[in-house]
C-alpha cells in the first residue's frame, strides 16, 4: 500500500478541549493526514459561532502541519468519501456514550461501506472531559484550566452567560 | 509522514473465526502491514496446538500479501515495539467485554506510551461470534458454518471432544 | 390454559422501521394477537402526523391478520389491561437504552402487576436502526433503503425538511 | 393461531432459587406449557447431583400442572426443537451478565431460526439472587431464607462444605 | 479524628421521592450531618417552584434533627466547601445513569480535591424510581403511592397538567 | 451523633496496589477508623501467602494511625458487625465489574441491614489498576512501578513465576 491515509475527526468542538487535541495527536502517530471536521448543525444553538470555533481549532492545531480544519454539513460519510478519507476517528472514553457511538458507526458503515470507523482512547486524565461539561462549569462560574487550551480558556471567561 | 505503518493484531485464535478475518481485512484498508500475533499462553489448555493454529491462520490469510502470521510470548507491548509496530488493533463488539479491553489498553499505554491501541468493529453479522462460543458449540455436537473459515470448520469436525 | 394471548407492542413509530416489523413478526410466532399501539404524545413534534403513521402501519402489517393497529394516550399499562392484553412486548437491542427499558418495565409492573413485559431481540441486521436515526439521516439528505419499508421510504423522500 | 405454545426455561438450577420460580410463574401467565430444562454439564462439579436437583425442581413446581421438569444435554436449541417448543425463556436482571445472554441468544437464533428467545424480568426483590451467590454464602456459614424455597434451604444446611 | 463530618446530598427534588429519603436515612447512619441541597436551576422549567420543593423537603425530613434543607446555585463543589462539607453523597442505582455520575464526580474532584464523592445504594424497591418518571406518570393520569411521601402524593394530585 | 464511625475495607490484596492505598486514604478523610480486612480464601492459590500480604499492608499503611490491618474468613457482613463497623467501603472504577459489586452489596444488605456499603472512586490514574493485572504483567516479565508501593514492587521482582 503506497497511498497516504487520510482520516476525518468530526465534532462540534464547542469548544475544543484538550481531550480532542489528545486524540488528534494520537491519530497523527498512525495516519498521514487528519481532517478536523466541524459539523455545522443549524438546529443547535452553539456557545461559539462556527467561525470562532474554526479559528480556535486552527490556532491550537497550527503546530501540526498534517492537520487540516474544515467545516461540513450533510452526511458525515459522504463528506469523508468526497475528501478522500479512508476512516472516521472517534475518541472513546469508558465514561462516554459508547452505545451511541456504535450505533452511528454501524449505520455509517451501511451507508458507505468503504469508510471505516476507528476508535481511539484519550489519556485517562481527559477521560471525564466533554465540551458540554466544560460549558456547564463556566456557566456556573467555574473554570477548567488544564482541560482546555489556554486560548479557549481565555475566550470562555469573556463570554457573558 | 512517509513511513509505512505496521500494526499488530493479537489473539489466541483457538480457532480463528470469520470475525477475526473481518477485522484483519478492515485493518488492511487503513494500515500498510498487519502482523497477526498468536499469543503463546502456557497456562491455558488450548483446543488446537500452537502449530496448528499458526497453520490455519496462514492458510486463511494467504490471500493478503501484507499480512504476516507470527507467535509471541511475554508482554504484548514489548513485542509490538520490537516488531516496529505503531499500534495494536483490537476488534470490539457491543457484545464483548469492552471494560476489560479498555483496562488492558490503558495499562499497555502506560508500559509503552509509543504504542497506540485502535479499536475496530467487525461486521454486525459477526457481532456474537467468539472462539470460546464456537468451541462450546462443536463440543455439544453443533456446528457454525459461515462463522468460521471452511478449513477451520473441517478440523473442528475431526476433533474428538 | 385455553385462552388466547394478546400482547401490546407500543411505540411512536415515527416512522415504522423494518426493525419494528421484525419484532411484530417474531411476536406473532409465539402470541395469538399483537396490538401495535401508537402512543399519542401531544408534547413531541412528530415528523409524521398520527393519522399518517397509523396509515403506514396498517399498510405494512396488512399481510398479518392477527395484527391490529390502534392508538392510545394515557398510561400504557391501563391501556393494555383495558384491551385484554397479558403482556407488553419490547424490542431490545444491545445498542439500545436497556437501562431505561428496565426502569419502565419495573414501574409498569408496579402499577399493573398482571401485565408482564417481555423483551425480544430484532435480527442483528436491524440492531442499529431506530426511528430517530432514520429521521436524522433523511434530514441530512441521506437514505436508508432496506432498513425501512418501501412505502415509508417513499414518504420520507417526499418530506421537505 | 389455535396451537398451544410451549417454552423451555433452561438452567443448571444448582440450586433452584425463588428468582427461578418467579420467572416460571410469570411464563405460565403468557405461555401454555413451560419445560424446566436442567442442563447436564459433565464438566462442572455441581453442589447437588442431577437427580437431587430434578427432585427439588419437581417438588417446588408441583403446584403448577402446566410445568414439566426434564434434563437435557447437547445443544439447547436442538433440544427445544425436538420438544416442540417455540421459544426459550431467560430471566434477565439489570445485575446479570446481559451481554452474555444476548450473545447466546443470537447464536442460538442462527443455529435454529425457528426458536425465539424471550427475556423476562424477575421481581426486583430477586434482582440480586443467583445460584452461585447462594452457594458461596452457605459455604461461608451464612443462609438466604426467603431467597430460596424452604426445601432447598433445608438441604443447603445439611451439606458439608 | 474528633471532628464531625458533614455531607451534602444535592438534587432537584422535583419532587422528592421515597428513594431520596432512603438515601438520606442511610447517610445519617454513617455521617453526622446531612445537608439536603436543592439546586436552583433557572434554565429548567420545574413542576414545583423552589419554595414548594423546599417546603416539602422540610416536611418529610422533619423527623431527622441532623438534616438541614438548603438551596444553592453555582458550582456544587464550591457550595460544599463553603458549608464545611467533606463529601457529596449520590444515590446510585443499577438502573441509573452511572456513567454520568462518574464523569461528574471526577470533574468535581478536579475542581475541589478536598471534597469526596460517596455513592450509596437505595433499597431495591426504589431502584426504578426517579423524579422524572414520577412526573410523567402523574401527567398521564397515573399515581405512584408508596414511591413518594404522602404529602408529595397529595400535591401531585392537585396539579393541573 | 457522638460515636466514632468505623468502616471495613475488604479485599484479597494480592498484592496491595496504589489504587487500594488511594481508597484507604480517601476513606480516612470522612471516617474515623478504617479496618483493612484481608479475606482468607482457602480455595484460591494466592501469589503471596496471607502472612506476607498482611506484612506488606501493615508496612504501607503504617503512616496512618487510624488504620488497622486484620484478616477474616466467613461472611464479610458478620465480620463487619462483630468489629463494630457501620459500613463496608468498596473502591469502584468505571472499568471494574460494577454489576458484581452491586449484586454483592444488595445481598450483604439483606443479610445484615445495619451494615451499609459505600462506594468511592480511586484517582483516575489508578482507574485501570487491579491486583490481577499487576500479577499478569510481572509474570510476563513486565513491571508496574508507580502503580504499586515500592515495597511490593521489590517483592514482585523477587518471585520466581
Amino acid at each position: 500500500m503506497s497511498e497516504r491515509i487520510t482520516v476525518v475527526y468530526p465534532g462540534s468542538f464547542d469548544p475544543v478541549t484538550n481531550g480532542h487535541l489528545d486524540i488528534i495527536e494520537r491519530s497523527l502517530s498512525i495516519f498521514d493526514r487528519v481532517i478536523v471536521a466541524l459539523l455545522i448543525n443549524v438546529d443547535k444553538q452553539p456557545l461559539f459561532p462556527v467561525e470562532e470555533r474554526v479559528d480556535m481549532l486552527k490556532t491550537v492545531t497550527a503546530q501540526w502541519p498534517r492537520v487540516d480544519v474544515e467545516t461540513f454539513d450533510g452526511l458525515l460519510v459522504n463528506y469523508a468519501l468526497q475528501r478522500g478519507a479512508k476512516a472516521i476517528v472517534r475518541g472513546i472514553r469508558a465514561l462516554s456514550d459508547f452505545e451511541y457511538e456504535f450505533q452511528m458507526a454501524l449505520m455509517n458503515r451501511r451507508m458507505q461501506p468503504q469508510i471505516e470507523t476507528v476508535f481511539m482512547m484519550p489519556a485517562e486524565k481527559y477521560s471525564y472531559v466533554s465540551s458540554r461539561l466544560v460549558r456547564e462549569i463556566y456557566k456556573l462560574g467555574g473554570a477548567t484550566p488544564g482541560l482546555i487550551p489556554d486560548v479557549v480558556e481565555q475566550r470562555m471567561k469573556q463570554i457573558k452567560y
